[in-house]
Order: structure tokens, then C-alpha cells, then sequence
């Protein structure tokens, strides 16, 4: 399903022998209209890859009829030549669907700091386009895997029209937005404008609080295009929350499959003087590398967490604070609360709900845990 | 040596069985005068420790007669029963000693949330009490451990005077301070508006430079204390960078023995367009654990390096940014530099300089590698 399963797009996956091992490492999304309104949403890292600097661009147009995606590469940190490389992708794409270049995204993802070859990924652009199908979601969601050992997709039906998409990220797993490539389709007849409205407030409160390990990457991109093939032009609040569904499925997806992790954690912070301030200290929490060790020991460590929340500059009052952790409250008013030994952290999802005790906002935000195979993934493997 | 180096001072060190594994866990500095000047810097945590709350008010007076250390217990997160309890060491101390409680200063290590054990504790005043001496200073620097593998000291002697001290710390460290306590003592004749002003100055450059794992303490405290038993009073600018020295070398020390670290590295950045635009830029690289797992593979990935740079407001263009690793320009001009391989990694210092390309400001960072052994070590340890 995936990026197919709305009408009006056709995709493809394929090994175009970009990555050493053989597996595919290319794919194609193609909008074949009638519309070809898009939006996006990209890292706000500094140091953005060719291929965000070029998608940039592209998305000012409000209009994409093709994005190509390869893995194996992330041709950022690559100057000029790596630019010239990401335009010479786009001009390959359009030559051969016979559309703009300048309506051509591209996505690469893989090692910093190193050209793509491009005597293989230019073939690969005509093997993927012979084989572009209405069912190719699929394979276009694999082949933009990197050290995801799954591939992911979700998709949203509601009358008449659908959102689907589908995603690859597994480390370097952090907000502004996670390192990770997505590419939403719907076949809903809608403006770019609206599209960018829906997809911005999506992203926000999905993939924005997605934040395995703290770092951000340089290649982060989120696009979101309509055929409009449906015919039908849904309420802006009915689409709005369909997008959100599918980012939220995608972005749960990300962290199932976090590089190493053995726990999904959700941190939640509650009765916070303002959002802003329930996201700062949900993020200070999900990076704390001694809680986050903690929790792979399943040790309800709550003055780790108080300790996190201290370093903010959030509202709160260090006698007042309360902390939950799988339902227990361990931590009351700043103290020692209910007997931490009945706080059970068998099972993989661990449930952190920090109360500040200073509003009535609250943000979620999602981590994993801190783990030897996190630390073995990534001594060993250069990405 | 240690903090009894310097002349006017007596110090202990003894088992007071806090601890539950019968090792040293109780200390007592005292300070013989002269004079009973002090100053203390403490941790920025808005989440302090019951100690450290105490310990704030007696400085704000410049005088300290004593200090008793505790490990084995942090007396964090205790609620007024903490506080009741850090007053009544305080007493006791002051009683014992024929002191004023008003000063002396109260300093606490190890588990976050659990009452000290004050059957045990109180005693042990008397204990460490009985044993103070001019030899002292080692064994108070051994009864401050908690998982730290060795005790830190260090001296310089000057002309006639002498700065010396004791720390420890070995995790949740972290600027603003590490986690670490740390007692200063000289035989200078100063008041304490100098201590404070040379130590201030002193801990800036050192002890929040240090970054082992982006985790700050509760219990962070620092403090240098005045005997002028030396009737000497140095300039300014000698006796501050004798203080400074003494600070780097003991933080140099928390490093090197931080908890599961393979490596030491130093990160340097340089031509940045502010001092605080290095530090944050120091930081944030010092932070990146996917960084910090390539380090500890022995991987020169400066793409890691870039991508956290990305992240800071500080000044810089992308394609300006250079980055060598123990000597070697891997990365220029924001791309491929010197050739990786030349890196040679395998011994434990490692060197990281960002040149920001952007002005004449330079700020140094300390970290450690992150191991499985770091992962180990805090998903079994409750601290």
C-alpha cells in the first residue's frame, strides 16, 4: 500500500547497486495527477545535504510530480560537486517521465560526507521508471531502507479518499525533524497551501517529538503530495487529522525499530504552564543518558528524571514535582513517593508521566532506551 | 597532600557504615585559621540537593570552619526530612568541633531519593573527628568515592603559599557543574570576595568544561577555603591561576576516570565569533552520541561532527566549517578533506578541533566516548 495506496501515484523500488550488499537502494514516486500539489517539511539542522537544499527549492513551487529517493548515500557534506549531483538526479527523473525538473524532490540518505555513485544511481533512475506500478509502494518503502530492519508504511481511508505513506529511519533519531525520509500521498483534491497547513501541524506534534538519541540529522525530509484523484475535496479538519494519523503511525514505527533499542518510551509531561515547557522538559527527560540507561536496567530511577527536569528552564516548583512511572507514582512532591518495587517494566513500551505541577498543557514525547547494541551499532557502522 | 597541603587545615577520613559494602563514606575538612574565609560555586540544577541548599546560605556569610563529605547516599529529592537531616549533620559537626553551625558546609554524593542513614552518620562525626590530622587529606579524598576507581587530589605550591584540594566523580557529569564535589583549600591570606571572584573564575574555564555524559548533578559543589596560615597574601592573578590550575587537573582526572570511558576527548573549537558561541558548539558535539559511539569504534566520522555543529545558533557557514581529528583535516571547507585512514585512533586521548571560520574566539571541551561498559554500569547501578 503505502505511497500507492492512494489513487493517482505509481512507484517503484529497485537495486541499483548504490549500496555494496545489493539490496535495493532506489526508488521513484510519481504523481500522475490531475493535481500535483505538494508540501514539505525539512531538517532544521544547519548542515542540510544537497538533496534538502534542492527539494527546498523545489517545494517553493508548491508542485512535485516525482521524488527520488536513494539509500546508501547521504551526499551531504559533499560541496558543490554533490549538488551538482542531486540537480543531475532531478534532470535524469524528468528526462525520463518527460516532467519538470524543477517539480523533481529528491531524497538521499546513508553516510556523510561522500559522493553517491553516479554511474550507478543514473541507470537505476531508467531501471525504476520501466517499472513504476500502482502496487510498487511497497518496494519503494524497502528500498530506502538503511539500518531500518523493517520497512514502514501506514495508511488512513475515509470516504472516498485516502493518506498514505511510508518512511525509513532508524538512528540519528531526533526533532527539527528525525533523520528519516518520509513521503506521503493522497489522491484528495486539495492546494498546496492546505496540504503544507496539515502537514506542518502533523509534523509538530508527531515526527517533531520523536527523539530516539538526540541528534539530528542533516537529511530529514517529510513530503506530502495530492493527485487529487479522487475527485473529492475533504474538510480541511477531517484531512488534517488523517495526515496526523499516518505521520503518528509512521513516527510509532520509527522508534519500534530505534537502532539497538530494547524500549519504546513514552515521556509525558503533564499540568505544565505552557506547551513550550512541556516540550522542553519531555525533551531534556528522553535525553538523559543515565535515565535512559536506567530504563534499559528496568531501575525506576525517578531522580534521574527529576534531575533532567531541573537542568530546564520550564515553570515548575522542585517540591511540587510528581513522577509516574508505568502508573506507579515514585515520586511525590519532590520526595520519595509509592514503593518503587511495584513498578513492573517487563514489557517493552515504559510509561514516564512527569506532573509539574504548574498548568494545564501537556506534550508527549517519544524515546528509547540507552543500550550496549546502540553503542555496538554505532561504533561499527559509519552512517 | 590533597586538602591538607596547604597549612591551617586537618582533615579525616573514615567508615561510618553508610555505605552498605563497609567502605570509606565519611570526611571532615577543617579549617584551623587564622582566618575562615571561604567561597563555593554549585550546581545551576534547579533541583539542588538538600546539602547543597544548606551549604548555599553558609557561604553567603565568606566564612567556613568545616566541611563534612558524605558518600553512599545523596540526599536529593528527600523533602524537609533531607534538610532536617543535613542540619543535624551540621550540628553535630558544630558541636563536635566547638564550631558555629552557620559554618560549615555540607556536602552529599550518591543515590538520588533516599534518606541518609543518620544512626549511622551522626556517630561518624565523632569518629572522623577524633582521627582529624595534618595527613588527612588522602583519606578524606578516599572517603568522597562513590564509583569513582581512584581518588583525586592535587597541589601547587607557590612561593611560601600553597593551593590544594580533592574530588570526586566519575558519572551524571555534566556542566554547571559535574557531578562532583570538590574542596579547595590554601594557606594564602585572602578574604573571600577574592576566593570567590579567582574561583568563579577558575571553575568557568575547567569544571563546566568538563562534559562526560550530559547529565548534571543535584550535588554539585565546589569550594575553596582560607586558612592564611601562610601569612602570605599573593597577587591576584597568581594565586587565580594557581586556583585554575588545581581545578584543571582535577577535572582533568574526573575524566579520565569517568564511568565505562574507553577515550578522552578533547574537543577544541576555534575562530568561532564569540567565546559562547564555541562553548555551545563544544557542547554540542561533546553530547552527540552517535559521535561519541564512533569515537569509541575508533571511526574519525566527522560527518557526525558537522551534523552537531548544525544544530547550534552560533555563526558559521556550512561550506566554511573544517574539522581534524588528531591532526588530521578530514573534513574542509564543509566537505571531504584529508583522508580518513591517516587517522590514527588507538590511544585513549582523542583531539577534535572545529574551526568555525568565523572569527578569533576558542573554547575547549571535555568528553568521553560512549561504551557498552557506560550502558552497563548505569543500567545495573542505582545512583
Amino acid at each position: 500500500m503505502s505511497v500507492t495506496a492512494a489513487k493517482g501515484f505509481t512507484a517503484a523500488g529497485i537495486a541499483a547497486g548504490i549500496k555494496e550488499n545489493g539490496n535495493p537502494d532506489l526508488a521513484l514516486v510519481v504523481n500522475n495527477g490531475p493535481r500535483r500539489a505538494a508540501a514539505g517539511v525539512f531538517t532544521s539542522n544547519r548542515v542540510k545535504a544537497a538533496p534538502v537544499l534542492w527539494s527546498e527549492q523545489v517545494l517553493k513551487s508548491g508542485e512535485v510530480s516525482a521524488v527520488v529517493l536513494n539509500s546508501g548515500g547521504a551526499n551531504a557534506c559533499t560541496g558543490p560537486k554533490g549538488f551538482q549531483d542531486t540537480h543531475a538526479t532531478a534532470e535524469k527523473v524528468a528526462d525520463t517521465l518527460q516532467v519538470n525538473a524543477a517539480e523533481v524532490a529528491v531524497c538521499s540518505t546513508g553516510l556523510i560526507g561522500v559522493l553517491l555513485p553516479m554511474d550507478k544511481l543514473l541507470p537505476g533512475v531508467e531501471t525504476a521508471a520501466a517499472q513504476l506500478s500502482e502496487h510498487g509502494g511497497e518496494k519503494a518503502a524497502i528500498a530506502i531502507k538503511t539500518t531500518d530492519t523493517v520497512h514502514k508504511t501506514s495508511v488512513v481511508t475515509k470516504d472516498g479518499w485516502t493518506v498514505g505513506g511510508m518512511a525509513k529511519g532508524a538512528g540519528m533519531l531526533a526533532p527539527g525533524l528525525a533523520t528519516m525520509l518520509v513521503v506521503l500521498t493522497t489522491d484528495a483534491a486539495l492546494d498546496s497551501d492546505v496540504l503544507d497547513k496539515a502537514l506542518r501541524a502533523a509534523t509538530r506534534t508527531t515526527f517533531d517529538r520523536v527523539d530516539s538519541d538526540g541528534c539530528m540529522s542533516t537529511n530529514d525530509t517529510v513530503l506530502l503530495l495530492s493527485s487529487g484523484a479522487s475527485g473529492i475535496t475533504p474538510e480541511y479538519e477531517e484531512f488534517a487529522e488523517a495526515v496526523r494519523q499516518v505521520c503518528d503511525d509512521l513516527g510509532q514505527q520509527l522508534i519500534r525499530d530505534a537502532e539497538g533499542a530494547s524500549k519504546d518510551i513514552k515521556v509525558e509531561v503533564i499540568n505544565a504552564a505552557t506547551e513550550d515547557d512541556a516540550v522542553e522538559v519531555g525533551r531534556s527527560i528522553a535525553r538523559n543518558n543515565l535515565l535512559k540507561c536506567a530504563i534499559h536496567g528496568e531501575d525506576p530511577n525517578w531522580g534521574r528524571v527529576l534531575s533532567a527536569i531541573g537542568t530546564t528552564k520550564a515553570a515548575f516548583e522542585p517540591d511540587l514535582l510528581n513522577v509516574a512511572i508505568n502508573g506507579v507514582w515514585v515520586c511525590k512532591n519532590g520526595g520519595v513517593g509509592e514503593d518503587r518495587d511495584k513498578v513492573d517494566m517487563r514489557y517493552r513500551e515504559v510509561h514516564i508521566v512527569a506532573d509539574l505541577a504548574a498548568g494545564s498543557e501537556t506534550a508527549t514525547i517519544w524515546t528509547n532506551d540507552l543500550t550496549a547494541d546502540y553503542v555496538h551499532e554505532n561504533s561499527a557502522y559509519s552512517s
